[in-house]
C-alpha cells in the first residue's frame, strides 16, 4: 500500500519547531498499516527536517543558537550573498541536517521513541510556508 | 515482503562503534530478498547511526575527538543543562549525524561498499542500552 | 515494483557537483511509477550525497570552502593520517552529510522542489570514480 500527499506547513520564525502533530494529523487515515515506513521530504533548500527531543523547548532554542554559530553569517569568503546574509548559511544547515526523515510505522502508528519528535528546521529569517511530500508505504 | 523487528544494542561507552555484525545477525533470516532496502532507526535523541570506514579503529577514535570539539560541552549560552553537560551536545550530534540509515539489499545481502560498516554513535557518557527498529522490505 | 541498478559516476575534482541529470538518465525507464521512492546510496566513505540549490554554482563553491574549514586537515590530534591529510576529514564530512538520499517519485518523475538538485560531494583530492546503488520502488 502506498499513500502520498503534499502538505504545506504554515510559516514559522527562524528556529526549530516541533511538527509531530502536523504530521500525525496528515496521516491519520493510515491506521490500517501494520508494518511500514514513513518518508517526509521537504521541497526546499533552506529548511530541513530532523528528529529530536520533544519535551523541553530549551533544546530547540539551543539548536538555533548552536547552528547559527557553527554556520555563521557574513563570512568574508562567501560568494553566494545576493539573497541575504541568512541565505547561504541556510543552504549549508539544510545539507548538514538533511531534507528528509524516515520513520518506521508499526501497528498503525509512528514508531518513535518516547522522547522523539519531528522538527521543522527553519533556517531563513522569513522562509514562508514550507511544502513537505509525505510518502507512506506498508502493508 | 516486509520484516520488522526491534533489537536492543548493549550499552557501549561514549564514542563510535562498529555494529555491522549485530545488524547482520538480526537480519540473518532475510536471505531470500533479491532486491530491497534496509532501514535502521534508533529510538533515541542522544545517539545516532551512520555508515563509515570499517577497518581502522583510529577513524572511530578521531570521530569521537572531532565531534566532541565541534559540539563542545559547557557553552555558557546552553540553556538545556539539567541532564548533564554531555546531554545537549548529544542531542546536537544526533541531528547532525542522524537517527537512521538506509542500505540497499541485493541478492540477500547488504550491498555495502568494501570499506563501509555501520556505526552506533553513542553521544552520552552513560547512555545505556539502545533500541533500534529494523525494517526490511523487498522481494 | 522494484528496480535496482549500480552506476558509476565519473571522477570529479574535490568539491560539490550537480548530478541530477546523471540520475535522471539512469532511471529514465521508470516513468511508469505513479507513486514511489528513490534511494541513492554511495558505496564509499569519503564522498557523500545531498540535495541542495541547483542554480548558482557559487553555492557549491561556498559549500567546499565551508566544509573544508569546518572539518580542517592536519589537526595535530588526528590519528588516522596514513592515507593523506584529506582522508580523515573526508570520512568526517561523509558522515555529517550522509551516504544516501531519498526522493519521492510522483507521476513518473522525481518530486524535487523547484530549486533542488542532487549533489555528489567529493571529499578527496583524487577520489576517482564513485559507485552509486540506485533503488527505486513504487507502483
Amino acid at each position: 500500500m502506498w499513500i502520498q500527499k503534499e502538505i504545506t506547513l504554515e510559516a514559522r520564525p527562524r528556529g526549530f519547531h516541533l511538527i509531530t502533530q502536523d504530521i500525525e494529523r496528515a496521516i491519520a487515515d493510515c491506521s490500517g498499516i501494520q508494518v511500514g515506513l514513513l518518508n517526509l521530504f521537504i521541497q526546499h533548500t533552506s529548511a530541513s527536517l530532523t528528529i529530536n527531543e520533544n519535551a523541553d523547548p530549551t533544546v530547540r532554542a539551543d539548536f538555533e543558537r548552536y547552528f547559527s554559530r557553527a554556520v555563521p553569517e557574513n563570512e568574508p569568503w562567501y560568494e553566494h550573498t545576493l539573497e541575504g546574509s541568512d541565505d547561504l548559511p541556510a543552504h549549508l544547515k539544510s545539507s548538514i541536517i538533511g531534507p528528509s526523515v524516515q520513520i518506521p510505522v508499526t501497528k498503525g502508528r509512528l514508531n518513535l521513541g518516547t522522547w522523539q519528535g519531528i522538527y521543522l528546521c527553519e533556517h531563513r529569517n522569513h522562509g514562508g510556508s514550507r511544502r513537505v511530500v509525505i510518502t507512506l508505504q506498508g502493508e
